[in-house]
């Protein structure tokens, strides 16, 4: 027996869909929602779907954007040669926060699992590829995140990039082994930063 | 400087308002939203909207309800000389939940606390001394949260609902069934000897 209303049961299904997310987290957040002003409520529906309709890939580095080109790509104050690679937006917006950085991207939007099933063609390697190929790249350095994934997806790039002669560096181990790039702190960030080793 | 699409932005603050979520965890929320295909989210989006819309609250009993009585209230089964009053909609879910009830409900939407300048004005008190003077109800049982607060709001609904002379009872309190008396405290203990039962 149900004893909500279906669209309430609905609505708390939906955000118990969300990770991280459980029934009874889901149950409050369901309940707040109904509780705010209609426009408030309307606002946040609405939110979504313009996120979902404006939000694309750089088409240079593969950053989310809202319009062709990424806020970063954009800038020509940046360094057009050098290319730092993340595993994913959030790997950038994390890198950017080091205050040290002043070349461009590329977002490989994940790494390499074969316990997930993701290889090399699943990620925007071949992007990189074809960014590093056309001469005006000298350095590339690997941000991927410091767990073996990440290790070997900056490892099988650097081996494909071996051949254009470039430099290809990553962060130091000055970023705790094992742990997120999402998570570490701004000045471990400028360190890693700074010790980038020659790969 | 926004390293994101201000959609996404809006997203994550939309996410960030919601009780219990902090900004990185409306961060993944908002990237887990915009990695999902258009008719998920959108889906999503529709069940806030839904939910705002159809959701109201039982004219008896004040539970929500997509009609114009809930389903307890309209269930001719259950024993209508008897209301059990509870906070909030999660009250009434719980107390179902223990198959133990089989009379009506009426939910206060809140409880008094005047530290949050809540008064007994802005919960539903006058509904339910309504439901009460009409003559047909013979008992009320206060399920009210066992703090200060749910405390407060049944002992004045008690002395409110004197005159009518009906039973006003309360849930009662003691230890929680597979706990361990080591960890219960002190005035729960208190309260557990005082409502000792002969076996």
């Amino acid at each position: 027996m149900d004893y909500f209303p279906s669209a309430l049961e609905n609505l708390i299904d939906k955000f118990a869909m969300l990770p991280g997310i459980g029934r009874k987290t889901a149950q409050r957040l369901a309940f707040f929602m109904i509780s705010l002003p209609d426009e408030e409520a309307n606002a946040f529906a609405d939110a979504i779907t313009d996120a979902k309709k404006s939000v694309e890939f750089c088409t240079v580095c593969l950053n989310l954007t809202d319009g062709e080109i990424c806020v970063v790509c954009r800038d020509s104050r940046r360094d057009t040669g050098t290319i730092c690679v993340v595993p994913d937006p959030k790997g950038l917006l994390a890198i950017e926060r080091s205050h040290e950085y002043s070349g461009r991207y590329h977002v490989l939007h994940g790494v390499i699992s074969p316990t997930n099933n993701i290889g090399p063609d699943d990620i925007k390697i071949k992007e990189l590829v074809a960014r590093v190929s056309d001469g005006s790249i000298e350095e590339v350095i690997m941000a991927t995140n410091p767990d073996t994934e990440g290790e070997t997806t900056a490892r099988y790039i650097s081996r494909l990039l071996h051949p254009f002669g470039i430099k290809v560096t990553r962060l130091a181990y000055g970023i705790p082994v094992g742990g997120s790039l999402e998570f570490v702190d701004d000045v471990t960030l400028m360190r890693a930063l700074e010790g980038r080793l020659e790969m």
